[in-house]
């Protein structure tokens, strides 16, 4: 047994995600407590200090000695999480906000590079040196690892995916482009998909319902299975508008395989078929046949803590 | 002074230019022959052995331990040209070509990397980790660095910026896809936009002049230095486009600089500022202003041996 454990934490819109995680993934301590984004950022780091604190002291023998942190927007150059999206804070220095608290050296990255980094460390991309994380929930976000590195670029801002536009007169995305991958395949893209069929087909059952509320991927998931025309077609627009992207994506960076998570993802193959089809046309020859498209190694939830912590082993 | 020198090749369609380079990038042999792809590839290393032998056994002083070769389509993991176009050639090992003729250790990349690996290792990228080399001629190659190193991706075809899309109905690409920002921003994309042009406007003078031979980019430049009209809207047309492409692959990468290099690059700011206006347009609003377009530190044609020489330095 290992004695040390890193404190790591997957900081979402409404929960955040925590756990006391040694070198080799095993987990300690697990926790979820909620953001609450209105109040200022030490209200959620006292309480996460009050939670792990208690936990060590029961258990002597484990030491902390790093904090990894993934947030939306978060910056690992900077430390900065800057006006990240569903959450009420503006712009400030996350890793001093923890760091400073807890006083440990803190290392800071966004959501979607953590569940790259925790696919690589302990999922199915262990043996991978080239391949993209994407995480298919309310957007679209992108962990991107080159040479078995991940790629923050010069700003610290690469690996946005979801932005790269498939269609120049296409959908408006919230970046204020258009055509951006996230605004076809998300659970927001999908929600502007159902509108948009059911301008054609008003009558439609299953897009009434879906409309009626928030979208429900395990509805989709289910109707598909039981053969529902609409939830096939749903799957076969998005795993096309999908293909077309990753097609971009791979023109560039010819990866091993894209990896989905996150809850949208759960679709799997009904998803992917249609994505790799599509991809698979757009590909230049000499990619054909050289990516695959996967289901994350990690059960969801934990790719967030377990890629944060492990920001303190890669150090 | 080193006593060391390794051998880069740059092949073309049509001459190969090859040099003995040392490890600071100091050229004591450089010589231009004809590719002659029409004959077996012997033929082009026999003639290469014979000059650089000649060359070595008058300057004893000199040992060369390596070669390193930048060849359209060239794929560095395996070794191996796959249907270069502008080459007779079919698919074959180069690498083996020259290693077992010259016996010695030998390197091959792409064109494009070459260029990429020259200006990070004696040109303007000596101090960047993050940046793509854009090689604008007939094609628009590219290089990618990323965390201080080549991009090759799992297939080793990563760095087709050329062939990232910019328009899903747009121009019919050779590669098959369609709206290929090769397809715009290059030699035979001008060319394109130029007979697009002319449809418009017929009696136009620099159009059809330019239409009457091969694509002069001198022409063109020094046409806009006078204040030709046609001469600025076609420098527009095309800046606006690359500047498209540009910010699809800053999504991905967000670099530091996009370099240009290349013969159709000599246009410099007369269409680079157009393409930075277009790029800052796109771009995501976190990364705006902080990519440079800048042109290449590096002499026109010296690129490619210094950067497939520099194979052999890194290994």
């Amino acid at each position: 047994m290992d004695n040390k454990v890193a404190l790591g934490v997957d900081i979402g819109g409404t929960n955040t995600v925590y756990g006391l995680i040694d070198a080799k993934g095993a987990i300690y301590q697990q926790g979820e407590i909620p953001t609450n984004s209105t109040q200022p950022v030490d209200h959620l780091v006292s309480r996460l200090y009050e939670s792990t604190t208690k936990y060590l002291a029961k258990n002597g023998a484990l030491e902390m000695i790093g904090i990894g942190i993934g947030a939306p927007n978060a910056n690992h150059k900077t430390g900065m999480i800057d006006s990240p999206p569903n959450l009420d804070w503006e712009s400030f220095d996350i890793r001093a906000a923890f760091g400073d608290y807890f006083n440990q050296k803190t290392f800071v990255t966004n959501d979607a590079n953590a569940a790259a980094l925790g696919e690589k460390n302990y999922g199915i991309a262990k043996d991978m040196d080239d391949f993209v994380e994407i995480t298919l929930g309310t957007g679209l976000g992108s962990g991107v690892f080159s040479g078995g590195a991940l790629v923050y670029g010069y700003s610290g801002f690469a690996g946005e995916v979801g932005h790269v536009s498939i269609d120049p007169n296409g959908r408006k995305c919230k970046c204020g482009k258009r055509g951006c991958l996230e605004s076809y395949a998300s659970a927001t893209g999908v929600k502007n998909t159902i509108l948009e069929f059911l301008e054609d087909d008003p009558q439609d059952l299953l897009l009434n319902q879906l409309n009626s509320g928030n979208i429900n991927g395990a509805i989709i998931d289910s109707e598909y299975d039981k053969g529902n025309k609409t939830a096939r077609k749903i799957y076969q627009y998005t795993g096309q508008k999908l293909g077309i992207g990753l097609a971009q994506v791979a023109a560039i960076l010819s990866p091993e395989a894209f990896i989905f998570y996150g809850g949208f993802s759960n679709a799997g193959t009904r998803l992917l078929k249609y994505a790799k089809i599509s991809m698979e046309e757009q590909l230049l020859e000499c990619q054909k046949n050289t990516i695959r498209l996967l289901p994350s190694g990690l059960p969801q939830g934990k790719a967030g803590i377990l890629g944060a912590a492990s920001l303190v082993w890669e150090y």
